[in-house]
């Protein structure tokens, strides 16, 4: 690779270090700046990872024609004025989760980027770990048959944050998860969710989100603030095969169950014929190894190669709009008692334009 | 206890064996013959039991004025014509879950045992291990403070039933375990029900029921036949203290953790100032010793006590009652896609009678 | 299978009633009788099972001309005259471990056995159990390689033994294991056993064996009484892969692991080459599907096709006189604080008679 | 506290970057220097920590007057000469484990610092984590009894190490731990080592130590480079209670058993009437809530708080010495084929002096 590419990092506060500090030793990179309306926190970042320029000046950053990204780490309610002033400027996008604080902002910034032939990368860090990596590459080559289902948990004792409720804070990791390793994406053919705040905090403490897929199955996700144990686990069920995912349990993340239910299909068959052909399948179980990566390198790489090749990143905008059409969804439901809501779709969105 | 009462087990199949072999060694009662239309089966379980009286006819058992109770494990469709008989021929009775096929029939099941003013007992099995019924007694001493979540668990590669769901072959153990150690029993505003049948055996094999407690708080229930793991978790949630039940883990099945979200509740709040003063307990975690006890054992001696003291068990007709109104809100929901249904308590059907 | 062979059982105190249910529905066996002293226990093991003869008098038994074999289920110092006497009578003979209370009566059993041409097998019944078929299995396919090592891990809050230390409690477990998955069997250079008595109780409560193999690695057995958690596990690790055997995890109670430490052989290598020359492998992990299955179910098989196929059993007598040979060492290294004992061999025995 | 103490770090190569960070934000420290041979290694971690003086030349650091102490992190085999010349120039040492190459060596140093009158503290980091400080505080005011037992695991697939075996490798932190937390320190009557080094790198990788505690009871080690899986466990059993501490489990590191042996004392008693009167508790098990420290941080306060007050650090020369004088117990056993080996103790050495 012959030259590097130039970022500025946006945002000096809870994850723009972490931004700053990739992107610093990444062999695609080159960190130009950190920008921050604190100059003082920017500089902190700067020094922790050895010498950078620094900025108030959100406009120096998007004037300067050797940047060819930008980074944003701010808080969700300013992405869409930041993200569209970058795009004008013609800089590649990378931000962080969620997309944007609405979904219509969320679509006129991935409308934005197209026009403009620019990437537009959601940061949707989980997905670049290894263990979900494996599982995407798992499911593309059909280790596990058709998806039957995929049940999500998030819970730990969690701060209860002062502008989002549970859904918004932790799902779209489920979500974006979702996203990056169903075959069809994140494709539901309603959203019901179930909160509650029993506390009284003004705000779902406790979540349920349902969702069944259009390919059939049903797609769902535990989310909790108020529990003592932390659980991270995710189960997807396939014909073929069964894929749990126990993110706290280092020495085997990733397990594949060879066992299930076998349907022996018969020409003419009807509900009661196929359950009476049921059986049962117990294999062993497979747990494949993982490499030793930090999934920020590799979102750095994938920004670097999506701008290179003048292609989508795999978490591109749009599969930050699905992300958040469910959490719009997800947010009506609540307000009917969990009556399941339609989720806008992006490709519904443009058909419609 | 000077004497023993006499029991009359009728069904011979999978649960028969069960209590016959508790009746058989209880010092409250004597196993006075096994009832079932299949002798041959009847005089196995008999032979196992070492020697009783089989006989094929219910009449026969429910003419003799020497059996004081019958012990019902016929399928559940059976129920109700059965447990009616019983209780005309003055028998107190104990019936396999679920209570009845229907609601309806189980109401009058219950009203009848009340006008003739015998005991009719729910073998709830669960509600009688050492485990649930430490729960109830930690819940019942104020050890969890309020209840603010109930999220239950119990997922397995289970065998598709012929004639039930998901929710009516597993959930009636989740919510009669629910309805035994809540304060006030399972009482719930809505059933929101979520399943899917990927397989299109005609029923669903993962479900999901959401339920908003009447006391605040909610109770979820996740029930699954397609999972290669199993996992029996019930996590509940107070204001003092959160406790883990996992049933799987034989050396710590219930851990008490002093770790939540406290409340500095100020004379004028709002939901906003309520969040502003949340901090966080990192205490304890205490997990009691329990006792090796069969639970059966505990469900014999529970009928012989409640027919002795004139008084309802602990599990009586009732709370059956309560766990059929819920997996038929739960039907009635998955009717409509999940939207929330209300759940007929049976207090509200005397009063309506 | 045209007839049946028939078995009687010596023996109806704890581990007696186990055979005698096993033998009665084997396809393969017709228990004939159940002697024991104590007629009552004999009769009460007789009826749990349906029905079969019983009897004081041993002499009866091996008096009767139809009788093939015997199972010994007496205390362990009670072996010797007893199958000796059944072996003059011309009787097959299984035995509960350990097969003696001495190395020179086992010896004595194993040669009047051969010398009589019949057969002789230990009840060392883990062996038969899926898991441990199963790591034989693997280890004799070459899967995990060579042997390095083998550390076993049994401890739990035991029951402190009126006549024995925890070496000849437990360990024979370890080693009868042990004997049966190696490649040439518990082949030892030495044994040293720590033992510790805190409670004084007479007897050692917490045991270590070290065990240098012959083949090279080593073997390791930790026992304990005084653990209040309950450990199972035994790693077996090879120059190919290695193998963790956790008896109390049944979801995976077998795992491979494809990890370890790569020699890059060189032709003129020394130890500081070699050290030079290691690499690490960190591939996938693999746990076999195991049938369910009930481990004396699969003793009794055993039993019957030795003899019908007029071999030796599995687990014939020398392997029951290779766990006492380690057992006496232990003995011995015990008495002189720790030191390294030689382990006499049933080879050597032989060869120096 | 008036005025903070400084320090120099010599040695940044592994474990000097640790300490550099931990002094460099301790209230108690000022980071004056760091120290090495190679000035690029040594520029690298002054940058880390945001600028701090560094040099080649360890005269220069011993030289300066403002200095108070230094921290050495260099190779084991440098210790001795680097910390003698530190204690000449009157600056106290914090040394990182193990205190020297030989017991002899460490014995010099101990007692040149007690002439001197300075703190010679050994960096034993293990023993100021918040589990491992626990765990002496519980010993300390009784909740475990007498110490009857200490089983120490380490195992997991390790680098083998070109100058040591798995036993100076890893053994020092088990050993250093049990004399932290045993109310009279590591004294042990005599060390038996079993070592296997099946893959012949000319040095043990998998190895057993047995120690008799003078105090009754055993201590035992496992250390283990070959193993798939990483443990990571210590059991010390007690009259009173048991505690586990597993330190790969965050949401539970420590739990205390109240589960044992109970033991009816008796006037006249003998081991036979002892193991007569033998009964068994099974009570509730306890997870103390553990702070969330860094234990370098805990380290750098002990030094400071040591040298203020005159005083020996918690982890002195004389504790670090004790670990020394097992592993060359240790090392002379393996050579003997395990024999158990005297291991000498510091205070007889101070007393032959």
């Amino acid at each position: 690779m012959s030259s590097q590419l130039n970022v500025a990092v946006v945002g000096a506060g809870y994850w723009g270090p972490n931004l700053a500090r990739n992107f610093r030793v990444a062999d695609d990179w080159n960190l130009a700046a950190i920008c921050d309306l604190d100059l003082a926190r920017a500089e902190r970042v700067a020094n922790s990872v050895g010498g950078v320029h620094v900025t108030q000046d959100l406009a120096e950053v998007l004037d300067d024609s050797t940047v060819d990204a930008v980074a944003i780490a701010t808080p969700a309610r300013t992405h869409h004025p930041i993200v569209l002033a970058a795009l004008e400027a013609g800089k590649h996008v990378i931000v962080e989760k969620p997309l944007a604080d609405t979904r219509e902002r969320g679509a006129e910034m991935v409308e934005r980027a197209r026009d403009n032939g620019l990437v537009l990368m959601a940061d949707h860090t989980y997905c670049y770990t290894p263990a979900v990596l494996k599982i995407r590459e798992l499911i593309e080559e059909g280790a596990l048959g058709e998806i039957l289902f995929v049940d999500s948990v998030r819970i730990n004792l969690g701060l209860i944050q002062p502008d989002v409720d549970v859904f918004w804070d932790l799902a779209p990791h489920d979500l974006s998860i979702m996203d990056f390793v169903l075959p069809g994406g994140l494709d539901v053919t309603s959203v019901s969710a179930h909160g509650s705040d029993p506390l009284r905090t003004g705000k779902s403490c406790v979540g349920y989100l349902a969702m069944p897929l259009s390919s059939g199955g049903i797609a769902h996700v535990h989310v909790n603030w108020l529990s003592p144990t932390k659980i991270r686990q995710m189960v997807i069920g396939g014909t073929k095969r069964t894929l749990v995912w126990d993110d706290l349990n280092p020495q085997q993340r990733v397990s594949v169950y060879d066992r299930g239910v076998d349907l022996a299909l018969q020409s003419k068959e009807t509900a009661d014929t196929r359950a009476a052909n049921i059986s049962y399948r117990l294999g062993d179980t497979w747990a494949p190894a993982l490499p030793e990566q930090e999934a920020l390198a590799n979102v750095a790489a994938e920004f670097a190669s999506a701008i290179r090749d003048g292609r989508p990143a795999r978490t591109d905008g749009e599969s930050g709009l699905r992300v958040l059409s469910v959490l719009e969804a997800a947010s009506a439901s609540l307000a009917v008692s969990g009556a399941p809501q339609h989720a806008e779709t992006y490709i519904k969105e443009v058909q419609e334009a």
